[in-house]
């Protein structure tokens, strides 16, 4: 497959969409074809399935994990490996990671979650995972946090961990980039990054 | 659990409802609380779930087989285990040995749906499985049937191999009824097979 995919991973809050498009307006400036997508609900099934999960009765967590893995190995197939078999460069919002850390790593319900996307995707990787790298609490120490605050901190310095262990398992495949600067500073890094590749 | 659960299993046409129906009314008539269900699209979440994966754009298998492992991993949780703790009788139209037979048999998915099913369900398998048997092209012999009728019958014929293969691998957990025979004498020996159980 000739073309390029990179995918931007990171916690909540962290500027993935704000990156996103300045990556995206940026390619379009110097690349014909450039797909931008998302998962989940980066194809009309996936919107269907993920309104599913949000107002149907409560979803048990492997039930929810295997939908998920249906979305992805849909997704897969119908957008992003027939875009790459073109030539196009793809800039897609979540992949194998967050399942990784948010299904598998937070929920508990380990290795297994991994293996299940390997399989739904046969095996497909991006030539490029950005992470987005932020501390939970910005500048406040944790000493002036309420409980809440400090729960909260606690699950986002979790799902922190769990994108940097991955990233350190294959450094030659992820760019992680310090998400707390100026927005202009970070795209410059991220195009750094994705300039190397093409 | 302190439950018992029966699935029915077999090709289509085989007489799987018109069993079912025998069954429980037998069944409702000795307990009280027996509960009828199926797969796919036994939960509001699986009606949807199958509505989606029909009328949406085509779906990849790999994708079709997550679905379906969502179903049941949903179904499971939020129907049968519960009724099976509170002591019911559960009988079910399909379940795992479907999906291998349909999916992994006849599509070359292989293994994996079956270990992504029992990974969806924690592993539960039914006091019971009822296959109900019959020869695809009934009474006609095979230098009678035209070109189409060949094709359904080899694959028909394909599917009630894979069930009765199943059957052989685990006896003690299988039923295996000859369901070409008048619908009361199937129902006999399905109750039959099902008394020995309770």
């Amino acid at each position: 497959m000739s073309g390029t995919w990179v995918v931007f991973e990171g916690g909540d809050g962290v500027g993935k969409t704000t990156q996103i498009d300045l990556l995206a307006a940026w390619l379009r400036s110097h690349m014909p074809d450039v797909v931008v997508t998302r998962e989940p609900g980066g194809t009309p099934l996936g919107v269907e399935l993920r309104a599913a999960v949000m107002h149907g009765d409560h979803v048990a967590p492997r039930a929810e994990a295997l939908l998920y893995a249906a979305d992805r190995a849909h997704h897969i197939h119908a957008v992003v490996r027939p875009a790459l078999e073109r030539g196009a460069v793809v800039v897609q919002d979540r992949y194998l990671d967050s399942s990784i850390v948010y299904q598998g790593g937070a929920r508990g319900l380990g290795d297994e979650v991994e293996r299940i996307s390997m399989w739904a995707t046969e095996g497909l990787l991006p030539h490029l995972t950005v992470v987005l790298d932020m501390a939970p609490t910005g500048d406040r120490l944790e000493r002036d946090l309420d409980r809440v605050e400090r729960e909260t901190a606690a699950h986002a310095a979790q799902i922190r961990a769990g994108f940097l262990a991955l990233a350190e398992r294959a450094p030659a495949r992820y760019a992680v980039v310090d998400a707390a600067r100026p927005v202009d500073v970070v795209a410059a890094d991220v195009r750094a990054a994705v300039e190397r590749l093409l």
